[in-house]
């Protein structure tokens, strides 16, 4: 079983690389070597190391195909909406990099780092542009109409990226964030594009309001879920697999979900967070503070309670199949992955 | 005449106006105040001092309603598509003022200044979204296919802009550009999206392949003239008008068409440029063997012809009426402005 299921998820995952390295080829073609460059190196096909960790999990894109087939559609048509999923994804990540400062991606140097600013905002709008005209050739097998109803899916999506971003930013600059604020930032920041991406999946199969919705819902509760755990794990993880230094996130102050429960909870926690320190004796400290307010049973909860929902929205939808199981083994995997 | 085709232009005007602030309060839906406050600042609804200068010319926008009219469309079905072009153009302008570091914009701080990087970089991908999404609004009036085609014209010109922005940047940092690679540059950078504003605004009136391209056509040439004409008042321009310190191009080192044609024709001038001198002295001697050179009436013969294809390309679409004397009219008085 999980064989069959591991073979499948190679011949999507090899496919949905042809069509995105077609649609990066596509940038080159009045003379921009260089443009083409950046975005190959990006996508983690050129540069060293290339390997599948230079490429990102493509679990977005994987979503698309796989949704498809669980709505009894042919993969093979929504390609281009997986590709464009994945474009956009990345279009967000050379711009959150360069926002962030961050110097690494998938163990790399990012592009801003190796390109300068100037040129890795342009070389994230071209990537931009290229995830919507690849969208586009979802026309070559399906109807105007559908086609223009993804195209609405995938710009309100990215929309509603900007604005999750928006507030990602702002929150790191203030005092106070609310828990409600959280949830609205991370249903745009991760929230959104998974949500489209199970919702093209299943369009491109069939154009049934009701069951595109719980596919809709099932990847936005994914993603709530998915992002929630990556809060747990930046704590409570293991650093020998998620590759970042344990309690990292309590050391770059960000402002997670269990800091956020912390701080609203726990006086003694927020003394300690106010203070800024980020030595071992401190973050030790401090984890032991959001362990006694509840923050990390209050995460987890938080964790199952999406992944529950998920899966009661993939139910709904009465997935056929293998492609059914492939979803909800998906799911679970994500959120019980440790790195 | 004049007064009843400057009546008309108001009423453009005042159309595009609400149809911006309509899409860019779309942003402000799930609660994102600065974020909308960044965009209509930017737009020159917002901030000190909120005039006609700060909110630009708008040039764009009522190309595509002008050449819809002049097709014998009803204008205001072009609208959507109107305000797209001007939130494309706004977009690129947020990100462009980033990459080259410009404080200034329209006469006020730019968007970057006032609120740092990472929100500027992501309001410029706000109103990206909103374009595309503003652009959708055709389908109230068009047809599916209509509503596709007008979506690859504006998406193709927003791969094509980023294509142009990546050489210009890429030239700053070159010591030969070639004037091939200039006028590649230009059609990507300046020319790209202006054509795309008058096919847009001919497809809004008709589905005639032929007629389209002579208005794309139309477009383009005049983007080229425009560009040339730009670069020509970068040097010979009255400063009082162009708001620019006169010679200004020459200061700052930009790699205008003249210049190129200084290098490639006169090794004095090449000599006097790469000693980057930049007092009133050295400034005045480039320009004399600029003109020499012959810098200066070449550099009017290109906006010359570039003029005179996109009249031809206009006359070749036979546009109707009041709408397709105002097109050549404001394509004459474009070339023929001193800022």
């Amino acid at each position: 079983m999980y064989s069959a299921q591991d073979d499948l998820t190679d011949i999507y995952l090899s496919a949905v690389e042809e069509e995105l390295i077609n649609a990066v080829n596509t940038v080159d073609e009045i003379g921009n070597p260089l443009l083409h460059e950046m975005l190959s190196y990006h996508m983690g096909w050129m540069g060293e190391p290339t390997n599948s960790e230079s490429r990102g999990k493509r679990i977005r894109p994987l979503l698309v195909l796989i949704s498809c087939s669980a709505a009894g559609g042919d993969w093979k048509n929504a390609l281009p909406a997986a590709a464009a999923v994945e474009l956009i994804h990345n279009f967000s990540l050379i711009h959150d990099d360069i926002e962030d400062r961050s110097s690494l991606r998938r163990g790399r140097l990012t592009v801003w780092k190796k390109w300068g600013i100037p040129q890795a905002i342009n070389a994230g709008d071209a990537m931009f542009a290229l995830a919507h005209l690849q969208l586009l050739h979802l026309n070559r097998s399906h109807s105007d109409s559908i086609t223009l109803k993804s195209i609405k899916i995938l710009h309100q999506a990215c929309l509603h990226l900007t604005q999750g971003q928006y507030q990602d930013l702002s929150y790191e600059n203030r005092g106070h964030v609310s828990l409600d604020e959280y949830w609205t930032m991370v249903a745009g920041k991760t929230a959104a594009l998974l949500s489209a991406s199970t919702e093209l999946g299943a369009l491109s199969a069939l154009d049934n309001e009701q069951i595109c919705k719980c596919y809709r819902n099932f990847g936005k509760n994914l993603g709530m879920a998915f992002q929630v755990q990556d809060d747990y794990l930046g704590i409570w993880g293991n650093s020998l697999i998620t590759g970042k230094s344990n309690k990292s996130d309590l050391a770059t102050g960000k402002k997670t979900l269990p800091v956020l429960f912390g701080l609203e909870r726990s006086n003694e926690f927020k003394e300690c967070w106010n203070k800024r320190m980020v030595n071992k004796e401190s973050i030790n400290k401090m984890v032991h503070l959001l362990e006694l307010s509840g923050a990390k049973s209050y995460t987890q909860a938080k964790a199952n309670e999406h992944l529950d929902r998920a899966l009661h929205d993939l139910s709904d939808a009465h997935p056929t199949g293998f492609a059914g199981n492939l979803l909800m083994d998906m799911a679970t995997k994500l959120l019980y992955r440790q790195g």
